[in-house]
């Protein structure tokens, strides 16, 4: 049983600083928060560093098949540890996988150019995880993985699907070499998604919130594509053109 | 030229209190911020009662055609008076519209079930806008239209889009007496969205972000449906769910 009483503790000091990607990438470890984010990270094999209850938290039976050593804390430290208003009486201090994701010829792939706001992300991964992709890259400008925000919108699903950062060139190249065609949403010279007949693997690429892809990854693209409309409104959010861009993609693989 | 100096200005006072939805529904007025959707109000003629600026915000060309005669404050009460860490210099006080939504047999409608949270409500809003559809009505336990995180999300769809508070029962019964099919997103005893028939008019109900939609709805629906998935994500997030939803329907009414 190991407890600590300070809030001066350094590993306490220590831990919450993860909430700075700096130190994050630095330390290569993250923050998760609540039962359901850590049975996720315990059923997936997820690298626990630490794990964090409060005095009144009871281990689920569930968990007792893991090798647990957790810290107590007062509720106090737990408060300061949390970045929720009402902490549930549990934090794992997590390390970060490998950040790399191994193309193959019959994967099916998500790629976002710039993606900033960290509940877009997180429902995005969510999403993909939904529709059985094979991985998820995160390119230049995308929010932080790591972000608690984006952490809790995922719901768990980081821990069920490879997600990397990386550069998109590279990854749209790899993919083209082995024959995964790059679709591109854009608004401008792209096919209406219900024309498109690709039917099997695919690597997806959507933008930026504001600007969408940049004009490399829409040159580089194997097909520019757009959710047809018909309202009024200028453009669908990013999370939901994503959504139904995969389901069309999906239920075209069929 | 009118000018408002004091934050103790007793319309100031009154204005700000129209952040609470009590004072909202009392006034039947709401506020809405930002040159964006300050002119998508204009354009679709939204009554509006006063126009607030500060003094140094320019007002675009494009409303001169309006009939305006704002009220000009130092920006100490425009900070008082917006709800962003930013305020863009401009705020109007709207009134609210009448509150029924006319069923026909060609129409096509988005009920809501308890959405809880403002940021889906506000994108469910802007995805039905862009689908072009007829109508969308707010259920019980459905979050606030009115609310200042709603509005920025819909980015002025509710401007264009027809949207109402309403008794789900009755309007479901309307559409039904139309020969609109009632279509409910459901998991259990539910036809998979790709093999749906309906290639018309219908009126989608789409539920809370926990529980989903309620046992009353599910037995009144003529077709329960669910978005195919294929991976490990327990479910989708409700405004993608109604994205993809909305999308299917639409693509087969064509």
């Amino acid at each position: 049983m190991k407890r600590i009483e300070s809030e001066q503790n350094a590993s306490v000091k220590q831990w919450k600083k993860l909430y700075t990607r700096k130190e994050r990438e630095k330390k290569n470890q993250f923050i998760i928060e609540g039962p359901h984010l850590v049975e996720e990270a315990l059923t997936h094999s997820v690298p626990i560093a630490h794990l964090i209850i409060d005095e009144d938290f009871v281990i689920p039976h569930t968990w007792n098949a893991h090798e647990l050593d957790p810290w107590i804390v007062p509720k106090k430290i737990m408060r300061l540890l949390s970045d929720t208003e009402h902490p549930q009486g549990v934090i794992a201090i997590c390390r970060m996988a490998e950040d790399n994701l191994e193309i193959t010829p019959h994967g099916k792939y998500l790629m976002l150019d710039g993606v900033q706001d960290p509940g877009n992300l997180g429902s995005i991964i969510r999403t993909a995880d939904a529709f059985g992709l094979d991985g998820v890259i995160l390119g230049q400008g995308t929010a932080d993985l790591y972000n608690s925000k984006v952490l809790r919108s995922t719901q768990g699903s980081l821990f069920h699907l490879h997600v990397v950062k990386g550069d998109l060139a590279s990854y749209m190249k790899e993919c083209q070499s082995q024959n995964v065609p790059v679709i591109v949403s854009a608004l401008e010279g792209a096919l209406p998604l219900t024309e498109t007949k690709e039917a099997g693997p695919f690597a997806l690429v959507v933008g930026n919130e504001g600007s969408g892809v940049s004009e490399d990854v829409k040159a580089a693209a194997d097909r520019l594509v757009y959710v047809p409309m018909h309202g009024a409104a200028e453009s669908l959010n990013v999370t939901v053109a994503t959504g139904i861009l995969l389901y069309e993609l999906q239920r075209k693989a069929k």
